[in-house]
């Protein structure tokens, strides 16, 4: 007896059963294998395609409820003046509303994951956790120390997280951080057994407080040198890298979240994925916050990437559906700790989206894939599952007119 | 007796009523002024946020039967080896499914018009006056002259067009016109009281040909000696521009169709949208045809523009959202000949959105304009109407269904 049965899907150009037991597939057949099942709930997938879903690499999930705040603003400017100020005001109820509301858009947009650098953590695991979708919640490491960090409350909770949400230490930047600061969190990532999150080679005067304040070639280095770069670590950004930069990420296995729109609507500058990519780079994607991008839609985001990627190349051919694919899925479930989730296979854990065939999108013929990633939007996107949940069907998510209420009322309050 | 009313709608930060009498607003009042008024229907719009709809200044409707086809190869590869050879099986019945796809994707995102360069256009004029949606429809010019291009039957048909449907002439491009086929256009331009529209400036290889075949500096120099660049000419794409450039279309009073995504798809370069405004120049926004883009959502489209002209820019605070906003509505409805069009004003043409705002998007706070223009997909827009007509209402569409089978089958022919 199955959890749940999903018959005659369209994956990856053939027609699929699928069973779903726990928080695993049980079964991936060729359509009518599983036809006569035994399920608790079956369901004919027969007008969807089947996908993972998207897992995003980088962001600070409550900022919807600044959205919009200093928008056409430069970044330093717009931290500075126009954030930090508000940012002040954060409560824990804020963080979960504002939590709450960056997950429903995810799921909207059929992502099941997120890599969060922000405050009041507790609040944001309860979000996550409720709402049931994946997580790596950073302790966010600053010099000047926030009354909104929560890092050793949420260290308390490690040994009662769901193996859906898991612990990374985020020391924020290079430009918040003394070298002393810097040294020590990764020291302690060592200890913990954590992983590291930061934001690296973001900006132009980023690469200059590296050069001018720290006497290295490049932020990369300089992060190298404080210990930073570690298996697993996760780098944002990284606009401004040279070749030996990307080489040093390559080789001390770390990873990039590429986070296209936020450094263009930032004007902050270009990550060189297909360079990467040849130095051997693991790249994945993320939206950064919503005060910066302002989506959360990592549909969006990885058009933009793949977009970014070929006109950065100077070649179309240079960068392929296929790596983007693999980038936002698969190779970002395991860089945020989820080996087994990302793919759509027996055994594997039980992520995928449901996208409905019977959209524009999908009417003129092509590859259906390269339809949802270059073509779609998020309209299409029908059902959500995370480790065996269903979280969103026929665009149905839990409580959503709360959680938009709840995120009204924070936000009244945040702006003032 | 009013046609329709709109109640209480949020219209650039306040609530009002509309009255909508034939294709025309004839009132737009503070909400309450118009809650007793008489209409044959009445809509309580308290959820939505009240705007005109978007204008498309470039693309290739039927191109939605081509979709993915040749994805990740360079211009000119794309076109000879990919596009042209399935293009010399298009048929009438193939381009009107075309396009009543296209139609259909681009309402569901809030775009009421488009601006049309292919093939047997008769087909693709009764697409657009079936379905309610402006359209300009060019009268495509190559040397190489298709089979398909039927400008003759549709010349015929201008006496007898809806006040949406108007006409162009619409060279393809420099590299597949000689010097004389241009001056010969630019001449029945005079003659004939039509617009132009044609591609310029879009590739590096576009501007070695205005170099080495013509002996022009530029694309637009070239263009501009053969008499293209009139009052009104639409020039889609202008990557490769100079300030002298610029300043010629400036002078001209021409108007670029800026289509950021099919550009970095296609790494065909960028068009400098803050330097061109500062020469004076007017700017629209387009997708481009389905096959380079991939998707025709003018809404992502504008997103990518601003944040292309951000970027380009190389300061964030460089491009505001005005711009862009007037830029994709007023400014684009009266670059294709709509000038009543493109804003919400009694006596205007009646063409508007309603997005929701019960949505992710817009509960996080901030301005509903820049949430739906920097943060939306078009799951929210809701209601479209056009001329007065309702062509979208709570995301159905007449003949939904049916335009989606007719594509499916168009699409499987021509494929092959």
């Amino acid at each position: 007896m199955f959890d749940l049965l999903l018959l005659n899907a369209l994956h990856r150009g053939r027609r699929v059963d699928v069973a779903v037991e726990g928080s695993r597939f049980a079964a991936v057949e060729p359509a009518g294998a599983l036809a006569q099942a035994e399920a608790r709930e079956r369901l004919d997938a027969t007008r969807f395609l089947l996908r993972p879903p998207f897992y995003n690499t980088h962001t600070h999930q409550a900022m919807t409820l600044l959205r919009g705040i200093g928008d056409d603003c430069a970044l330093m400017d717009w931290l500075t003046r126009e954030i930090w100020p508000r940012e002040a005001r954060l409560t824990p109820e804020a963080i979960y509303a504002g939590t709450r509301l960056a997950i429903l858009e995810g799921l909207r947009s059929g992502c099941v994951a997120f890599n969060d650098m922000y405050f009041h953590q507790p609040a944001a695991i309860r979000a996550a956790a409720e709402m049931g979708v994946r997580a790596r919640i950073g302790l966010t490491v600053m010099d000047q120390v926030s009354d909104h960090v929560e890092n050793d409350a949420t260290l308390a909770l490690r040994e009662t997280l769901p193996p859906t949400i898991n612990l990374a230490l985020a020391p924020h930047a290079l430009y918040t951080t003394t070298p002393e600061t810097l040294r020590r969190v990764a020291r302690e990532a060592e200890t913990l057994g954590l992983p590291l999150h930061t934001h690296a080679a973001e900006t132009a005067a980023e690469a200059a407080v590296a050069k001018e304040r720290f006497g290295f070639e490049s932020p990369i280095a300089y992060l190298d040198a404080c210990g930073i770069l570690r298996p697993g670590t996760i780098l944002a950004h990284c606009c401004h890298v040279t070749e030996a930069d990307l080489g040093l990420i390559a080789e001390r296995d770390c990873v990039v979240a590429h986070c296209p729109q936020s450094n263009q609507k930032l004007a902050s500058g270009v990550f060189p994925w297909v360079k990467a990519a040849k130095a051997g780079v693991r790249v994945t994607v993320g939206t950064d916050g919503a005060a910066s991008n302002n989506g959360l839609s990592m549909l969006a985001e990885a058009k933009a990437a793949a977009l970014s990627a070929k006109l950065g190349a100077g070649a179309p051919e240079a960068f392929r559906l296929a790596d983007l694919d693999r980038a936002v899925t698969e190779e970002a479930a395991a860089a945020l700790g989820f080996p087994e989730a990302g793919r759509i296979a027996r055994g594997a854990e039980a992520d995928l989206i449901l996208v409905d065939l019977e959209t524009p999108f999908f009417a003129g013929g092509g590859d259906p894939d390269a339809n949802f990633l270059y073509a779609a939007d998020a309209s299409c996107v029908d059902t959500v599952l995370c480790a065996g949940r269903v979280l969103m069907r026929g665009r149905a998510i839990p409580h959503e007119a709360e959680i938009l209420a709840d995120a009204r009322a924070a936000a009244e309050t945040l702006r003032g």
